[in-house]
């Protein structure tokens, strides 16, 4: 009896759940057919690398930036508005030398680029003995004797056994973030970092320091990793080397900027909002491509594909530039603030800000139970090649976090993405069209689905 | 009481499992860690594209590849051989000529090559109205009424919504291997093929085709994707256009060739084989990086991992670089030929023929129970990015398939794999090396699963 009456019963309900699965999945083919066949991040993306360039907060390509994309989201969105913020404005003035002395060789020139935020060296660039460490620790044993009035040579090599290669990144990266002010600390007149990437190459890599107010600050730069091992092999064969480091970079007063944000207003729950966004900033070699160029026009992709799909949301759905992400975080600092101050109720924020490579899954930053509802939709995605769930959100959208907001950060392949990371080759040509526009329709298959369930 | 015999028992079995999961996934960690520190595939792979370039069945290159890699493998393999196959030898000739004569524009030249295996056209070229379809189906409904004499255009567009990208070549390339056959039986004097590929390119992309014995041979081109748009746009505004095509191919007799196997012999069971190569052959066109001396140098690297990381198979691993897959497929149909006719006991095969890309997953084709048991080990290949297991096989290892051989294909990300396809940018700088490296740590890993758990 009880089977009787159970039988129909959960034959109901097993019918009403893939009933459910059935539209979920036909919804996502939609959006994931319109980014297929007419996405327009590409072209997006075309224009604001090769028409616009780099976007180093406070230059006139990051002003032209928040004009573009604030009118390309005026085409299709219901608002679209500008969110003031102060930010850094750093320029890297005339190129950089450096120049080693090699006893056998005569002068050696390398590959570099100042660090994001350096100080200048003295027009006549600094020359001093360079004194090469693979650690903190080895800089600690030299000590003062060791390194006062020397150029500090961070020589730490990437880890290439890590598979997503983030995690080898988070590990080198201290060398560039912390190590400037740890060698001043023992009375260092510079440093030298060697760059943060797999790869031998023959591109210096930028990114951004931080000054220790502790210590004075130093002039500091990346080397391309080709001449980080030629560098290298020359104090190893020579016992001792002098290094030219010339910079010319400046900090000036800071600029006024924007976050620009493009909304589609909700048909049930307009007040509550799904964010997705990148960073229009980039640094100021290559056009920002993969860094941040993709995570731009993806997110803005993904409100126009739910547009053009005929998928009207229940919850606002908002695409996010975020500005200033590389050299300050301005942008996601000013948005979680505002968004705490008109107590906006984000029913999740995502980040593409990982390249715009082959789309395998989201990290995700969350309560236990949120998580799970999410791994319950696995099998939708997994056609698409969503299968990781590893890792967590991501810069700008990680002031949110305190405010209980659910983090999802896309998770392309990571195989490529520090060859070309903060240099002059990442530009448009590296972007495939295909990988690029799966990374905005698995956003927007996602957020259906919270958009639809709730999360 | 019985909880209590159970307990201590499930807890045993429990323990050895997961003695034998963590041997095995140090183990992976060993191949892997040397694949991506030490790995040799890239430099190998260099030397196959630029030191020799395109390897065309019959051609003096492939002749250099079948001595190189035996070379490379003879470094640190115990048996090194040759199997004879003789081999199809086509020659392209002089560079083609595609010209549209359009009432308004005049002469319009097109990026066109001719298609392996084609006959060429009389020296002057072949010079007619040229007449668009998109599918068979619109051929039959022309019929010989509106195909005689005429050059047949077939325009069927790629179907960009498929997210593994071979299932839209499948659709796409019959129009390449059977459309002039289909174009001769209603008399057309020649036909011209849209690339078969993903993107709209200036590349044509080469491929093979197959003469039907019921109807005469005809010159075949594939014309690249922007130049197939262009024609079909001057068809549509105009009404009908002309086209002159000029090939120079001619087919010589047979060639002797070979394939190329190397072995590490088994420390238990010898006389059983896991086999694992991709194809030495490649087109002409560009120097056949993804297609497939990709393959070759993973296949070569399997062994070598195996070796550096000092795990000694109980079964022989064997590297077979097949010749001849691109067109005739010789080199695969005689190693599993002689298989047979040895009696040789192959517990897997594995093939690696879809680009040095970010490894994804593997094909199988093979009984419910093997691919359950494979399955089973799902947990230790995750961390590597190794997510999916659909699809099947490979074609050089397909004849294998009757002899009841479970077969692997090695499933890299497939989004940029047709952009380079059979055409003069797959060259040594479309490749990652990580990527690369990868995607024979891949196999590796699998291999010492089904080497040490059996199948």
């Amino acid at each position: 009896m009880l089977k009787r009456l159970l039988l129909p019963c959960s034959f109901l309900l097993m019918s009403s759940a893939s009933f459910a699965q059935n539209e979920d999945s036909l919804m996502i083919r939609k959006l994931y057919n319109e980014a297929l066949l007419r996405g327009q991040s590409y072209e997006n993306l075309r224009y604001l690398c090769k028409r616009i360039g780099h976007r180093l907060s406070g230059s006139p390509q990051a002003a032209a930036a928040v004009e573009y994309t604030y009118q390309v989201m005026k085409q299709f969105c219901d608002t679209v508005y500008l969110q003031e913020c102060w930010v850094p404005h750093w320029v890297r003035g005339d190129k950089e030398i450096g120049r080693i002395s090699s006893v056998r060789q005569g002068a050696v020139n390398v590959k570099l680029c100042a660090l994001g935020g350096s100080i200048a060296t003295p027009a006549a660039g600094i020359s001093a003995e360079v004194v090469e460490v693979r650690s903190f620790e080895e800089l600690d044993k030299l000590g003062k004797k060791g390194v006062q009035g020397k150029i500090v040579f961070f020589n730490h090599p990437f880890d290439n056994t890590h598979i997503f290669t983030f995690h080898g990144y988070g590990e080198a990266v201290r060398y560039r973030w912390a190590g400037p002010s740890l060698a001043a600390k023992y009375g260092a007149v510079a440093s030298v970092t060697r760059s943060v990437t797999n790869t031998i190459d023959d591109h210096p890599h930028t990114g951004s320091i931080r000054y220790d107010t502790l210590y004075p600050a130093i002039p500091c730069a990346a080397i391309c990793t080709r001449d980080a091992e030629v560098l290298s092999e020359i104090i190893r064969n020579e016992g001792k080397a002098n290094f030219l480091l010339q910079l010319n970079c400046r900090t000036l007063p800071d600029t006024r900027s924007y976050n620009v944000i493009g909304e589609l207003r909700g048909s049930e729950n307009p007040e509550q909002v799904i964010a997705v966004g990148g960073h229009l900033d980039s640094w100021d070699l290559g056009e920002g491509a993969h860094d941040d160029g993709a995570g731009c026009v993806q997110s803005i992709e993904v409100l126009r594909l739910f547009k053009a799909a005929g998928i009207r949301p229940k919850h606002t759905l908002r695409a996010v530039m975020f500005m200033n992400e590389e050299n300050g975080l301005r942008g996601g600092l000013k948005y979680a603030e505002i968004a705490e101050k008109k107590k906006e109720k984000h029913l999740a924020a995502f980040e593409s800000d990982a390249g715009g490579f082959s789309p395998r899954g989201f990290g995700m930053t969350m309560k236990p139970e949120q998580r799970s509802k999410v791994l319950s939709w696995k099998p939708l995605l997994e056609p698409y090649g969503i299968h990781d769930y590893g890792g967590g959100g991501g810069a700008d959208i990680g002031p949110l976090e305190k405010q209980g907001v659910p983090l999802f950060g896309l998770h392309p392949d990571s195989q490529r993405y520090f060859d070309y990371h903060h240099t002059e080759i990442d530009v448009f040509e590296a972007i495939n069209k295909r990988e690029l526009e799966l990374g905005g329709a698995a956003m927007a298959a996602m957020i259906y689905l919270i958009d639809r369930h709730g999360l």
